[in-house]
């Protein structure tokens, strides 16, 4: 028996906006930072997790998560029910209120639910992905709250599906410890860098083994074509070019910058606009349909800022994305990411997670694959994005070989910063805000 | 020439949750409370505006309201300009992030920009909806943030509809203040009155020359046939009744449930089920097509928790509702609301605003003023919900007149709480809460 005894908040930001690493369309100097907490416990290791934003508002995010803290003081880890402490959060009337599912609430949820993760697993000796991996098709249907998805998708479906998974589980597990995950890169493609810096990082990451990279556009139009030209020269042919354009744009816009793009065979177009415009989606998604070099579709893809599952649920149902980008830290938690990962093997889209900022490349890695050995069981047109800033700050990091990730061993989600980090990035007071 | 000073931040909170006032299937304990801003002045009335939540997280809004001071202070209200100012607080790429345009921070921009607009009408000498009213079409479009919105409107299809309505505004103005804008009442309805009290209180609507009345439903089926049966009787064949789900049901389960109460001719279903759900509204309006006893149509309505105006563009799009409720203090203040009241004028649908709460009734009343007055020019099947609550704490309150909300002549938004209001039910260190 033990038992958590406090939740310990933390504003910690680093400086990147000093750099340009991370600069984009519509974030032109992000600081990237994380509303962190802790969960103490009277026995064993303690749960960590941590809301990522982009600077100003972290406090808001952090005294968020200092509301919640309620509803986690007293529990026994040993004990809790996953699914029903996720839904204790989500569904207080009053907080819930404030969204419903989204904003700064739904964000401090999620962080505190996958804290709750990090120390649940950790008690159980394995890694989160292994742990959601391991559980009964019965017993991760029970993680997800149902409400407001049944005309898409029932438990009972759910349950078909995760059932048929269930044989191959073993030796896809083995086959990912063997080779580990697919990654794609980020780093070469930010707004900020020249174009010298764009072709020589285009060039290593070749060199390195990734079959995919990704540019930011949408800030100015012949930019982006003389960027995205000299990239395709740079990579060759064979290598997927991922454009992202951060929400930049309204729907006719849209459709024609991506048409201006087009000679240079973009794979997909990232947050062409709005995250909450389902039906924007679509519309550029057929307008797209046939623009690329081969009369072939130019990808639509977006979900770092969806909301919850019900947005994505519609932009499934709706026909809008080819690919669904979930988010580790967006939405609520490791209980959401499972409902939004059965939508989407239930509509056979391909879940490619946003990573980068601050340890988003370290959760998320869990939530593909576990989708890979017990929900989907396909890495088919799926890959993770890589983004090397900030892992120094994490005592287990990812690890990345041969352009994959590794499957993580160490017990918990991988959201444990170093203490020191706690201290020096800590915002406004320390040392590296002095 | 005057200046913003500060901005002085207040937690207020009702215990509205003693009474069951305010109780509904989602919300069982609501605290009427309203995370509440006073910009402050060199010279001149201050300005005042506030978010409505019901309770727990108030004082989440007030740090976020807090958090924007710094977008205020120094400004001149004489010379700000309304538009470039309200897209000031809602394009801040940090703070975006959080949202983007959604949750505790679009709250507190809302309320921020809506204090902003207490302090310029009542500088002027007008209420907000004359002070609206009387912009030229040019400026009302330039005060719409129009980012996301031109596959469905653009500006100068605004700024023609605008110009359209224009030579009717005098003669609209003279009537509006003769005979006032239609109210519906939902004081009858609250789930936790029993039968006796509900059958009292709409035979009262009734007397009282109410035209329509609403009821909570969505908590038990049975309980919810009894209720409207006996409310039907009650008021006659002629009286309209809403019901209002409060987002319960998901979209099966709100075919079936209304498909029950059809026989006794409820007049439009509210928020029956997610807000975010555009798709799951179009089908369930599509499925209550032919539901009512004379085979037409239940109308389906949702808006006082839709986050912003590019899910009201869908709901519009996708054919998915009947009536758009506004709410005045849920999106960005009163520029978003002129954006969807533009965006329901495109699509011929009528506004019913959501109200209650804490001072909802008397900010709304400014807005569909001018909605007749500007915009759609029509009462045609509009009205404001009407709730008798809490009023008394407000400086110049709503005034009703045969079912009717009066045009509020005093100066400014009627945001305005007494100040023995502000210390008593302060939260949580006021006499009211001791």
């Amino acid at each position: 028996m033990a038992r958590i005894t406090a939740v310990d908040t933390y504003d910690v930001r680093f400086p990147t906006s000093r750099e340009l690493d991370g600069s984009d369309a519509m974030n032109p100097d992000p600081d990237y930072s994380a509303a962190y907490l802790v969960l103490r416990t009277d026995d064993g290791p303690d749960g960590h997790g941590f809301t990522f934003t982009i600077g100003r508002g972290n406090d808001i995010c952090r005294v968020a998560i200092d509301a919640l803290a309620s509803f986690v003081v007293g529990l026994d880890p040993d004990t809790v029910d996953l699914g029903d402490f996720a839904r204790s959060l989500t569904h207080d009337s009053q907080l819930r209120w404030l969204g419903p599912e989204k904003g700064v609430v739904h964000l401090a949820a999620g962080a505190v639910i996958n804290a709750m993760w990090d120390l649940v697993a950790k008690r159980a000796g394995k890694p989160v992905w292994r742990y959601l991996a391991e559980l009964t098709p019965e017993r991760i249907v029970d993680l997800v709250d149902w409400r407001y998805l049944t005309d898409a998708l029932t438990p009972a479906e759910a349950l078909r599906m995760l059932r048929a998974a269930e044989p191959g589980r073993a030796d896809r597990t083995a086959e990912l410890v063997a080779r580990g995950y697919p990654a794609y890169t980020t780093t070469p493609g930010w707004l900020g860098y020249d174009d010298e810096k764009l072709v020589r990082l285009a060039e290593q990451a070749v060199a390195d083994g990734f079959t995919q990279i990704k540019l930011k556009v949408g800030a100015d139009r012949a930019d982006d074509v003389r960027r995205l030209r000299l990239a395709r020269a740079a990579v060759g042919p064979d290598v997927r070019i991922a454009v992202d354009a951060n929400q930049r744009w309204d729907v006719p816009d849209a459709v024609a910058w991506m048409t201006e793009l087009a000679p240079y065979d973009p794979w997909w177009i990232e947050e062409p606009t709005c995250p909450d415009d389902v039906l924007g989606h679509a519309a550029i998604r057929a307008a797209l349909a046939t623009a690329a070099p081969s009369g072939g579709r130019i990808r639509v893809a977006t979900g770092e800022h969806v909301q919850n599952r019900v947005v994505f649920k519609q932009l499934l149902q709706a026909g809008a994305v080819d690919v669904v980008q979930i988010d580790a830290a967006r939405v609520g938690g490791v209980n959401e990411n499972v409902a939004i990962l059965l939508l989407a093997a239930r509509y056979g889209i391909p879940v490619c997670p946003h990573a980068g900022g601050v340890g988003l490349c370290e959760l998320v890695q869990h939530l593909s694959m576990f989708d890979f050995v017990a929900v989907s069981g396909s890495i088919r047109d799926r890959s993770i994005e890589y983004v090397d800033h900030l892992h120094e700050h994490f005592r287990t990091p990812v690890v990345l070989r041969d352009a994959h990730y590794r499957a993580p061993e160490a017990p918990g989600f991988s959201a444990e910063m170093h203490p020191d980090t706690l201290t020096r990035y800590s915002y406004p007071d320390g040392p590296a805000w002095a």
